[in-house]
Parts: C-alpha cells; structure tokens; sequence
C-alpha cells in the first residue's frame, strides 16, 4: 500500500516542453518519478525520441513505453495522416484535438499506478496558453480523480489518488522560466505537431507558435532547430 | 452531431456472454451498433475469437479490435501469466481484477463514439452475479458518463454520452434469459479466464462458475465444452 510518505509519482511524458518541466517540478518537490509515455499513432517518432532522451537525462527510475493505436479511431489531425495541421490559428477547439485522449492517458497512468502502488500522478495540462482542448481544464482533471477513486481497487480499499497538474494556471512564458530555474535542458523537447525525423520543427503550428512566443517572452534563446526561416 | 433521434449506439464486446447479450439487448431497442473489443493482452485468444464471431453472427455495423498492452502493466491474473487464476472462490476483489480496465475500455469507447458522432455507449457490466471488480458498480457508470460530457469536444458541445449498462441489475440467470429470448446463440461466447486455444473452459474459475450456475438455475443447457469433467 502506499502511504502519506510515498513520494513516487508516474508523470506522463510526451517529449514536449510541459511534460518535462512537469517531470522536473515533481523531481524538485521530492518525489521519485515512473515516466509514462504513450505512443498513441503520432504523426511523427520525433516526440517518442525526445521522451526517451528526456527520461534518461532526468534519470527516471523507469520509463515505460505503452503503444495503443488511435489512429484506427482517427478524428484528428495528431493521428490521421489525412487530416493536414493547420498552419494557423483556428477558433475553438482546434483539429489536433485527439478525441477523448487524456482520459486515454490517465487511465493508463491510473492502472500502472496502481500496480505500483502509487498514488500520485502528474499530467502537464496546461488552462493557460492552451490549444483550447477540453480535457486541460481543471473540471476535467477534478472529475478524473474522483473516477479514479471510485474505479479502481486500490481507490476501493483508501487509496486516493491525486493528479497533479502544477503547470495547470501558469502561462507558457512562466513554464519555461520554471523549467530553466530547474536546470532543464530544453533542446531535447519536440513541441511540433508535425516535426520530421530528425526533430527539426515547423514553426507555424499552434504548438510551435506557442513554444515561440513563450521563449521569446521569456528572453531565452530556444535551440529547437526549425525547417524554414521563420 | 449526434441527434436524438440517433439510434447507433457503440457496444463494448469481449467475446464473453455479458457482452453479447448486452448487443443484443442494444440491438433489440432498436440500436445499430458498432462493435469494439480491446485486446488488452489477455491470456488467451479464445475470447477474440469469439469476439469476431459475435460480431458477425450479430451483424454490427462494424467491429473493430483495438490493441492496448495491458501486459506491460500486469497486475492482474488475466494480464500477467506468472499470477494464476484462482481455482476456487476469494473474498474481497480478486487477483483477475485488471487494473482500471473499465476506465481504459469506457475511455477508448468514447473516442471511437466522437469520431463517429455517437452518443450512446453500452457496457455490459453487472453488479449482481459478478466479482466484485470497482469498475462495474453503478457510481462508477455514473462517474464515467460525467467525466466524457467534461473531457471531450463533442461534450462541450452539447453531446450527452450515454452509457448504457443493461445488464447492471440482472444475474447472471437473467442475462441468459434475456438473451434466450432474443434468439442469441451463446454457444459461440466464451466466459473462461483460462480457456485453451480451441475455447474449451476450464471449468472452476470465477466466470466458469458464474456461467455454469447460471445456465443451471436458468434450466437450459449450456454448449460451453470444457478441459475437465466437472
């Protein structure tokens, strides 16, 4: 069982820049941290690269790779190859919403946390400079705890299990300042919807406009290498 | 956008005879209904086996078999082959307990059913004749179906899931019943946790026996053929 001194969490890796900070922060706050990353069918293996890079430079004690292919379901441009990335900004909720993902997500997180009788989970969903996805808003996380609790044995028998979102109101700006003051190097995240092979970014995209202009605001130079001149 | 007048309905399917029945029933009121059955990693293919032959032999829509490694995770007798299947009766939730597998099946459903435009979802959990899983007791249903109006686009605009559990309150004489009456052939499923590659049960593990005293109490013979004389 695990108990109020447990201090091991599972964090959900991507490869992108929230998710390594979140990593970081959960590192700082003392907890010992089970790296998940879910290989969903993403248009490109440059993220799923930068997890692995990004799990060893953290020293996770262990990073587990977990395929499930959501491009049989499709519906979205991150996993039908059909479905171009728009190359501006959109209203609502943008095309590269996966369906029903972080529910997805967490709930591969919930079932290997609960083997590993951990009750700390941490997710870098972010309320702020987001791409207006329904499933990064504190509602839906609250409501995931509480399913969490209520579905699962370890919820059954007292375990209550928290998901952590501490980069959930901070801007992408104060991310990356977060990160920094951590030491985090931030060259080996891929924050492109639709980086090539070798990492290189597009530059238009929703994820990198906003990986852009948080830097930028931030007054950091960003080593993330780009195909054109932007 | 789904409608209400929206008669198509997603039906999780296992290949077992909770789920059968549950299309059937779904189809009985009047559902077109897609198929999805997860291989998770279970012990043996029998089940998928049987799957696809349900799917047919109903004539879904569509059935689609989706893989998602639950192995990796373990934890569970059905998912870990070093943990083997209780021979006789336990207290408590049993060790074929598969973490938060209802969260991961209910989750992947609800992607499927956005992409579709789909709002009604059918799970045939049962909180009678069952073993105690967290994940099939009725708060859990009602959770689940609040966390997908929250964390999805189509929830956010303005699509009710459903999840429908029409088996929630039967036993397991009842459900047998029910699909009697509605002409399934449930020779075809298969209940064992550990039945061999041909779909032969064993005969004394949880769902064996659910499914023996079943059919007996329903005074109908079962086809199910098993490893041992019992």
């Amino acid at each position: 069982m695990s108990t109020s001194n447990d201090k091991r969490a599972i964090v959900l890796l991507s490869g992108g820049l929230d998710s390594a900070t979140t990593i970081a922060i959960a590192q700082h706050t003392g907890f010992n941290c089970y790296a998940l990353t879910v290989d969903y069918g993403q248009r490109h293996r440059a993220e799923l690269t930068a997890a692995k890079q990004l799990a060893s430079a953290l020293n996770v004690i262990e990073h587990r790779i977990m395929r499930v292919d959501l491009g049989q379901i499709g519906g979205s441009a991150l996993t039908d190859m059909n479905l171009p990335i728009p190359n501006t900004p959109s209203t609502g909720i943008p095309i590269t919403y996966v369906p029903a993902r972080n529910t997805i997500l967490l709930s591969l997180a919930v079932s290997w946390a609960e083997v590993l009788t951990i009750k700390d989970i941490f997710i870098g969903v972010n309320a702020v400079d987001y791409s207006g996805y329904p499933d990064c808003r504190p509602e839906f996380i609250s409501e995931f705890e509480q399913l969490a609790n209520i579905g699962t044995k370890a919820g059954v028998e007292g375990t209550k299990f928290r998901i952590h979102t501490p980069l959930l109101h901070l801007s992408k700006t104060e991310i990356i300042q977060s990160g920094i003051k951590l030491g985090l190097n931030y060259s080996i995240t891929v924050s492109c919807y639709q980086a090539d092979d070798t990492g290189r970014a597009c530059g238009v995209c929703d994820a990198c406009r906003l990986r852009i202009s948080g830097f930028a605001n931030a007054g950091i130079k960003d080593q993330t290498r780009y195909t054109s001149i932007i």
